[in-house]
């Protein structure tokens, strides 16, 4: 039995970094810290993160004293211009893609352009963006909803950091039938695009799959739809005690993958539970094997 | 037995108006006069003009006095320079959406863009397209082709006015993974896409689809590939005769389609041949449908 690791599988640098800077402002900081949002999409981490004093606010009003820290996921600037105006202190961790995304927005903004924005409406990434747009910003879910669309001289479009490059294309394939010109920013990140890449890779190879990570992880819900596609079998799990026998029935070569936001423990707990899975199959041996 | 005729099959505008300023020419004018390069991919249409004649020379340096006409694919800015220094009258019947092409060419090599431009390389709107591109243009044929482009910051994709938009499509995807801002403008003409898109459709209702025009024709050999993805029982036919019982055996819905350059007459004689063979058959009611 083999154990492959997709490459980039779990945390990115935008939320390995967020962690680290609201670490290091918990033992500099005196009050409260709190981050506006979870910090991450794993319960986990902000469970770990609870009980090492930093706690997560959802709503802006509720804060009042203390740090406030802007996860990766970055804001809009009304939630910035709201919290800048009360008695806090402001740490800004958002992912510097984000940060890119959010001046490209405003840019185009600026430029009286239409923005097609490819994510999901409900993610704090496209909140902060879609403020960004002056009103000429719209959310585009999927090819359906461009397909909607009426036909215009000039518009932009650009993508969620975390979105599905497949989707992406697909958008605007739908996009090119209606626009004469068409600016595509392709703003997915680097480290997604490969992460996703080698999901879909790993699925043609393996008899399993799990993509690991918090259910309300976007971008992790998208690794789970990439390999879906290609492998029936593959299997979305929150926690390594989700993996049952019959999930690796007949499989020797097995796929593990994670999203931006799941934790290398995650990873390795899965990587735990599928070997004493097999220690009680008749054939032992075993092997783990992380892409490069 | 149902014959249907796609929509814009046959004679697009461009065409059609290169013919009128053709033959308005030779009753205007004494003396020679010919096309550079055949006025349309169809060798009945040519063997007419020839008779009344108006000659076609493919190359520039054999023509030394007379009248001259462009055709509707326009030449490059050299050749025209060529033209113009010798004795001759020109007449410039590029048609009016690839004229906007090669303008828009000529504006983003000022702006020192990378262009891609989607098309076969051999066809004469292609090789007078790069000639506005000021050695900054690149001719696509393909995804495989675009596949093998770098990675760049910036670059602009545009296409053959009668390029198959399947195929655009792809390429851009593919850019997509390879160009941080890619200005896509769609310079497939309307008529063109209009033409795809219900042979595309006739292709799905019919169980034998017919393309007529010259095999030389760009995009009736796209229009035969389109609907050969979707209908294995497509026949490219240059003529009438070409038809044989055994194409329409056991079709009950038959389409016709035909390319740019196709005219009327070509058609019309395709619908008559399968008239003439159903007659022959025990059915014998038909009728003929064209789509608006």
């Amino acid at each position: 039995m083999e154990i492959i690791i997709a490459k980039n599988a779990g945390l990115c640098y935008g939320v390995r970094r967020a962690l680290t800077i609201a670490k290091k402002t918990r033992r500099l900081k005196k009050g409260k810290v709190s981050t506006l949002g979870d910090l991450i999409h794993n319960p986990q981490v902000i469970s770990d993160l609870r009980k090492g004093g930093i706690s997560s606010v959802e709503n802006p009003d509720e804060l009042e004293e203390g740090t406030v820290i802007i996860r990766s996921h970055g804001v809009s600037p009304d939630v910035y211009k709201n919290i800048s105006q009360k008695n806090l202190e402001i740490i800004d961790a958002t992912c510097p893609i984000v940060k890119k995304i959010q001046k490209l927005v405003e840019k185009l903004a600026k430029e009286k352009m239409e923005i097609i924005i490819v994510g999901n409406k409900e993610h704090p990434e496209i909140k902060g963006l879609i403020g960004y747009s002056r009103g000429q910003g719209l959310i585009i879910e999927n090819e359906i909803q461009a397909g909607r669309l009426p036909f215009k001289k000039k518009r932009a479009v650009l993508a969620q950091s975390t979105q599905d490059l497949f989707l992406f294309e697909k958008v605007v394939s739908c996009l090119i039938e209606k626009t004469e010109e068409l600016r595509v920013y392709n703003t997915i990140c680097h480290s997604t695009q490969t992460r996703q890449r080698a999901t879909s890779e790993l699925a043609s190879q393996v008899q399993a799959l799990f993509i690991v990570g918090g259910k309300a992880s976007s971008n992790t819900n998208k690794l789970y739809q990439i390999s879906k596609r290609i492998l029936p079998n593959t299997h979305f799990i929150e926690s390594a005690e989700q993996i049952t026998p019959r999930m690796l029935r007949g499989a020797k070569k097995i796929g593990i993958s994670g999203g931006a936001s799941t934790p290398p423990e995650a990873i390795e707990e899965a990587v735990q539970k599928i070997k004493k899975t097999f220690e009680h199959q008749p054939q032992r041996e075993s092997s783990v094997q992380c892409q490069r």
